[in-house]
């Protein structure tokens, strides 16, 4: 009964499998073996657009070369007060974009709200040299909440962006649980929308160590291959990040997978629901489970083997929970087993 | 023929074994995991010491993260003129250190001479504001000539670094090569010679891509946390370098490996020895091979199927080459078969 | 009636008169001269301490390097919501620590609260690496809201900033504004209440351009010296600024325009206390005062060249303002005159 | 007999005056006052072309924030080994520009040769980024060994910048003096030979404290503004620079002062040729004389109080200077009196 974290879940079989059917043999290094261009081949397909593809290590460093990417002097990044960036990442986006200030926009549930970033944007007028400058836009799709930007509300955020002549990222790390919760196509979540990059993650959806940045602006390319290098992300066996996307997007995997995350977690959530002392705090879109339980439950629960961490409550909520009450958030992954949530609603 | 470089070559079976073996089950994130701990405890044995062992994703971000460590406003970091931390790395020691500058130290076949590493240190005395600081010299070990110091150069080197108060790192990409190439323990070739920082190179050697930074001075781990993080260096599902770790250090693989590489280039540089046209530019004491070829005599082994890069001249060595001569560097691994050595040597 | 902010005043003529008399003869350069030692030994003096002076061009550049001084990797800055550094130096202090972040701060008219310090500090406990790292505290005094805090709230900032082993700037672009207002020593307000660095301005308060960053821990020295010529805020003919502050220190003229900047201040409250039409929202401490007008009064007075800026009103002052009213700032300096002051107040 | 530095002096009484002048009243800050505009459009009268116009605080800060207006990820800048950015700054070009590394050009006398130039960016090829890409181009204008690039070599060295579409910047921290040794217009001597970004010192020649970088390509303007507060280099008085341009380019003022500087120099050449025992290294074309004496001829006149500083042999001239001989720098300024020269002749 493990939903810490869909980082804590290995490497599904058939990544597995795939890197020890590449490890033989010779290929050129950096990015440029054959194996490379045919994943980056795949994603342009699955986009239905050409892109560039950068492999890195880490979603954060996905998420920072993204902003370093629209580095300006000066320059304020705006995101959801929850974001990743803005919360887990150490200062990695500052430090990749010499200082850059990340400027926090509210919204439920992890979303930004539309009139309330353009509000935010409008604080820094370019004639106020003082404040900085406006630089880029960044959500996070699913969000942290376990909530999905709808596309309707993908289009508004970068609406308001691009009326202040700003690029737009979207955080990706867990973008096929998004993407089959949506039922859309990956250009219908990006692009097509407006999103100019992004942080499309396979490690916390079956994979061992696999994240891209892709870019649909191919101009941003040639800086990036530099940006990349001098942040140390250049992997000499790049291959080995090949290997993992080549089967995780062959056929349907990784949609099968996230699908899986995602049912695995609407069994919770139904569970929950169905619970007597038990309740969601709210409706879950992707891998995320938000609930509220009896101190006494969770402590019950974690007697019997469960992980899970407790979670901060958000201000609106603060005056639904008893004084007995916490928050907790239970991530499902692509190992999910649904006999480890039913134990766990048994338990509830 | 393959010899363009050790990073062309894939995973050892075992390596990617580990990988598979280790793909199931859940482990807690982000480095805490018992068997990142394991191979933690692992290098502290192997090292004599207990040490502080950082993963990170490429050799680049292990010696870059190894000198911002050491970092200085202004700081200068003493390094031969042919090292990888100055010519191959796009300026990321420098990021990462907020805008130090490599100061380049001469030496024949990739070794900084001590005397003149004590005489470009002696450039910038702390009273002179202006040229900035000295803040910490780097050796590479082997050296990107395919040269391995003594432990005697190493101690002269470290003993010039502490005369001026610095740290003093060494680039160990390929480490295992020089460390069978001398017979020394790690202890001896590091921390019992004066090395406080070492990038621990594991993936020219047979990993996928396992990289680690080892501080031999445990006070600096504690801001190496954060540095890493902050570099979007800290994987997540860090256990699939612990794996690769794991079988790549379990009995001595990692020196078996090592041991087959070197062989590989010592016969390589034996057949080119006996060779009537060709010859050793120097004597390989790694896994790196020197060689002049007359072009017609390379081109003729490339159109064999044979690769491998051709090389700057040094300048000492600049007479000695005909007209019709060029200088070319072979590289081999623990993927190098004798029968691929043969086939080369008898091309020669 | 000019009371847009103090630095649009020019100079004192006794500044300006110092500088004729330095501009003949020749003085050693980069902050040697016999007239930087003066004045460095007069800053120690008046600090009852022996501290270690370093002039920079702008009140920025010393916040920013102080703050470099403690620069930790992923660290975090606590300062007030509205203080200079977060919302007025376009992320100079970000820039000059290589990505610190600007943490936030409540606190009513421009003073962080300790207790709310300390819960902020506490979101960063040094065992979660992803959150990054505190760093620094910051406070301004006098502050941006024109109030000062006092000896014992400063006791009781520093008490938290060092219960978490920080270090404590303070931000003082209007020191000697707040130190007459309180009527204490600048030992008493500095290092004697757990100051460790100091920003000590002279520009709003009569000179033409005199910044000093003043260390009361001289360890911290010696990498000061190379921070600052690195950020290029090292002065070849430093001794302008030492002959500005050689005639701001001598005798009291410092504490005298501070004095009669805060007397001018006083005086504008006093008139619009008395006002039938206008109030004060909060009393000023030092040379700021915040007032509510009719939008027609500060249309009238404008019109009849009065010079002063609207202010963002408080949250918690949001409902006290009636529909057709306005929060505006009021500067007074070393220049205000007298009657300027009553010709404002008499068209309140 | 002070011939330490040009930065020894103090201000000339034109400049100090015009500080007095400007001292009462009040102006608009941070560069928006009706002198800072004043001066602003005498820059671009002076330079035939409407120019944008930045005051920062020292030559360093010109410099730098000069290329980091070029920056690029891996960036790569090209000098002559001897150029104050690359041995004076502390490593502030590089801290301006995220890492960018600065790569000596040799060539005699201060002077970068056209072809070394051409040939050291050759060694960064765009499609090697492990190398880092080429960033900018910056040339000294006197340079640091007195001598003065004619505007055909200019030409040249622009061409191969443009041909690699690098921009040029052009140091002039002695501008003033290279432009009467010419004979040439500000215009002949930057844009019109094809530099694009100028640091133009007015320090060295006769200000207190006025350096102010020269964008001739206006789109780099809106970003500049953003670069220099970022960089702490946005004076709130900023007017007390503009009050030094004004009467430093008031009249010829500024040519004169550099004519005297030059003349002075050019007596001291004359009359170290004339001498018996001493001798020039190499002619001056400025205002800094390097001169050969016996080391018992400097000490003598040493104790006769002439300040002076020994200086390193330049490589191709190593052979030329006898056992008891050294070099030494002489620099003259706009104070320098043709009395102390004749003195120190006559000690020579």
């Amino acid at each position: 009964m493990i939903f810490s974290s869909d980082n804590w879940a290995g490497a599904h079989p058939a990544i597995a499998e795939s890197l020890v059917m590449h490890a033989g043999g010779y290929a050129s290094a950096y990015g440029t073996s054959e194996l490379d261009r045919k994943v980056e081949k795949r994603f342009s397909e699955i986009f239905e657009k050409n892109v560039a593809v950068f492999f890195v290590a880490t979603g954060t460093a996905a998420n920072s070369l993204a902003l370093a990417s629209a580095n300006r002097a000066g320059g304020v990044v705006f995101c959801h007060r929850e974001a990743h960036v803005n919360v887990d990442e150490c200062g990695a986006p500052a430090f990749f974009s010499h200082g850059a200030r990340l400027n926090p926009v509210d919204g439920a549930r992890g979303k930004m709200e539309a009139a309330k970033l353009d509000a935010e944007i409008r604080q820094f007028p370019l004639e106020n040299v003082h404040g900085g400058q406006p630089m880029a836009v960044t959500l996070t799709q699913a969000t942290e909440s376990g909530t999905v930007y709808s596309l309707e509300e993908i289009e508004a955020i970068a609406s308001i962006t691009k009326s202040h002549q700003l690029p737009l990222h979207m955080d990706g790390a867990r973008f096929a649980n998004a993407l089959v919760s949506l039922g859309a196509t990956p250009a219908e979540m990006t692009w097509k929308r407006g999103v100019d990059l992004l942080s499309f993650g396979g490690t916390k959806n079956g994979c061992w160590c696999a994240e891209a940045l892709i870019l649909f602006d191919l101009s941003r390319a040639n800086e990036m291959h530099f940006l990349r290098k001098r942040s140390a992300q250049l992997f000499s066996k790049s291959r080995f990040i090949a290997a993992q996307f080549d089967a995780y997007l062959d056929g349907d995997l990784w949609l099968d997978l996230a699908h899986h995350a995602n049912a695995m977690a609407q069994r919770l959530a139904d569970g929950v629901t169905a619970s007597a002392e038990s309740r969601l705090a709210w409706a879950p879109d992707a891998n995320e489970v938000f609930v509220v339980l009896k101190r006494a439950v969770a402590a019950r629960l974690q007697e019997r083997g469960a992980l899970f961490y407790d979670w901060p409550v958000p201000h609106d909520l603060k005056g639904s929970l008893a004084e007995d009450e916490a928050l907790y958030r239970l991530v499902t992954s692509f190992a999910t087993r649904a006999e480890d949530v039913d134990r766990f609603v048994a338990g509830c």
